[in-house]
């Protein structure tokens, strides 16, 4: 089955605007075992709005639309639409409790602008949108052998709610996809050629329904296993029995099953265990504190962080020795051992992670040249250190690969 | 002059990874004063590159390809652009030099797939990449009046690198497309509908060739001021004498002039000043600290932090008293202010920022609802403390916007 998407805004041609909603509704549609062919971004001009889609609509089984609903003059994705299926704009009243609904919720009155919400193409099918008052509209084939469409709002927190709960559903049991189900596999401390190697014997042993996806980013790989068939249940059982085979050769690099991140894994793990967190951080700045705590929940285990930029913070706050400072420098198995057991005793935590290192782009020497990275966690029972040398000087690559190789370490100290 | 953007890459089509060349491309180009008519995101499927190709080297004045041309199976750029022109590869001298220089610099020997990166299609240009192995390569237009077409790698910090230093200087040289200049104004405190109503009078009085465009995120809009003509250094006077008018309405909203985010006005301060910071965060979660130490240099102003998400953390490392967090809460003015004073003490700093509330989704009450933030700046002159109420319960938009608001009362203090 494929599928095309069209995002449409002139906030995304002129850069204001990353476009992460292609890559959202590419990943969940991938997810979903449906193949995303192109993606086109154009502005909120009604030519090119048609034009794409003629073009389009020939060429796949589904195209999937966003932007250009909002209540404003530029916004004009309606009115083409209307024209592009010979349909007329008419008020929906399902879509009009729904926009008063939401109005009501947020304590404001509708005015007749926001009651323009409402209006949609009379030949559409109304997907509800229960976060916002923009529609989601579900537009049959235009002539034999042409694409369904669908049209939703730009807003990504909707668009992607709407996709999870409204258009792959419906995708799904329009075009009868059958099941898919994916399983990651976190793998880290292995690059991903060597990974390849190592895993050939048993990729190749996969059943034709099985696919496997090298994602790799920052230190980290995500496999991910894609199986199709009839019966989800079953496909479930069949990747489970064959993951046994790849645990038994590459289990000392599987850090978690099951999730996107490294710090999603980690915020699982600790909530599980009921134990808690405390962070001392000098080249990754407050990136690790700051990952955890963009998760809701994290003030169950995250006691709290410091971030030791000066060698007097790490003195004063952290408690290591200026000698040691001074003997072996920040940047150190020393230091670093005084970082993570200064914190984790100064917090009262049950876990703790450091880390001290040259991010660059400068600041490097001849002994220590950038990206020379020290990291350590610990428990009551034990401090683990470790070196890592990365070869880039790209300061920001630093610093993720560091913040994936704690997660990384503290998830094995916690499986123990 | 219209461009038009194609990225090719199967990774972005499922989603493995944001398009963000799109964005920093479209930024770059709008900056240079040409617009951004369409963005194709496309497979490595020769087909389809082809027929993309086609369709738009007849609709703009230049196409602007990113990706396929590393040295794998998978990448077929090349070998689709030597048909597209008629032409055949060929090795390029100056581009196995490049190569050359680049393999040695890193230290590893060149194999022969390596030395496959200096062949190129006979009639097209070579723009040197000094970061990188893969071709920078610029096609005159096959046709009259198509388009120009310049192919380069995908790598984000290579394409952009080409972009400034290669593309769209000979972009500007070949269409003469005339001076521009841009000045960013950083606007915050004030809605984006409500900035617009204050300074329409302005905007109205702005001469015929100078623009004004909004781009508003996370509590902050840049004001982007593009002025075209003849001679750049005039542009410039003439920015300037308008810039006093709008400082005339809106100066208190004004937190700075000339770059892209709050982060980087406030680096620049604390380098310009010479003075240090520290930082003390609950609900932003280390954020703060990392967005400043993500900037190269950093450590010249940066003390260190505090991520004190427990009330123990507020009381051990901060010395917030007991009694104050007893009888006014952890979000409270008293704590942030102890905080704030905290962290500057305890840290030896010249300058702080404190946060502390409550970023959602859940965790709120009647009286302190989700979106509830207090915010504090201190020196050794004075501490002021803000309250904001967010309307929203998403977290990262509340962190988001906690952090540029933190970040604009200090600039403010620190322009006293």
């Amino acid at each position: 089955m494929k599928v095309s998407i069209i995002n449409i805004g002139d906030e995304l041609l002129i850069g204001q605007v990353v476009n992460s909603n292609a890559a959202t509704m590419s990943r969940m549609l991938v997810a979903a075992g449906m193949d995303v062919s192109e993606v086109a971004v154009i502005g909120d001009d009604g030519r090119e709005i048609e034009e794409t889609l003629q073009r389009l609509e020939r060429r796949c089984d589904a195209v999937l639309m966003t932007g250009g609903l909002g209540p404003t003059k530029d916004d004009i994705t309606k009115k083409v639409l209307c024209e592009h299926y010979g349909s007329r704009l008419v008020e929906n009243v399902e879509a009009l409790d729904n926009v008063r609904r939401i109005f009501e919720s947020r304590g404001y009155e509708l005015t007749p602008v926001n009651r323009q919400q409402a209006w949609v193409p009379e030949c559409c099918e109304m997907l509800n949108n229960d976060l916002g008052t923009a529609p989601c509209m579900w537009f049959g084939p235009r002539r034999e052998g042409d694409a369904v469409l669908v049209s939703m709002p730009g807003v990504p927190f909707e668009m992607e709610w709407l996709m999870r709960n409204r258009v792959i559903p419906k995708l799904q049991s329009t075009f009868n996809t059958g099941a898919i189900v994916n399983k990651n596999i976190l793998v880290q401390g292995i690059g991903e050629s060597f990974l390849s190697d190592l895993i050939e014997p048993w990729e190749l042993s996969l059943p034709e329904n099985m696919r496997l996806a090298y994602l790799p980013s920052a230190g980290l790989t995500k496999l991910r296993i894609t199986a199709r068939g009839e019966d989800a249940d079953k496909l479930r059982e069949g990747i489970e029995r064959r993951l046994a085979g790849l645990y038994s050769i590459a289990e000392k690099y599987i850090v978690g099953e099951d999730c996107e991140t490294l710090e999603e894994l980690v915020h699982k793990r600790l909530l599980e265990k009921r134990v808690t967190l405390a962070t001392a951080e000098s080249c990754t700045g407050g990136t690790i504190a700051s990952r955890l705590t963009a998760q809701p929940g994290a003030s169950a285990y995250m006691k709290g962080g410091v971030v030791a930029y000066s060698n007097e913070v790490k003195e004063s706050t952290l408690g290591v020795r200026h000698e040691t400072l001074a003997t072996h420098g920040a940047v150190s198995e020393e230091t670093v051992r005084e970082m993570v057991e200064g914190v984790r005793r100064r917090l009262g935590a049950d876990y703790a992670i450091a880390t001290t290192g040259i991010a660059g782009p400068d600041g490097g020497t001849k002994e220590k040249p950038v990206g020379t990275v020290w990291i350590a966690v610990s428990s009551e029972r034990e401090t683990v250190a470790q070196l890592l040398q990365f070869g880039g000087n790209r300061r920001q690559q630093n610093i993720d690969r560091s913040v994936n190789q704690a997660f990384a370490m503290l998830l094995r100290m916690l499986k123990q």
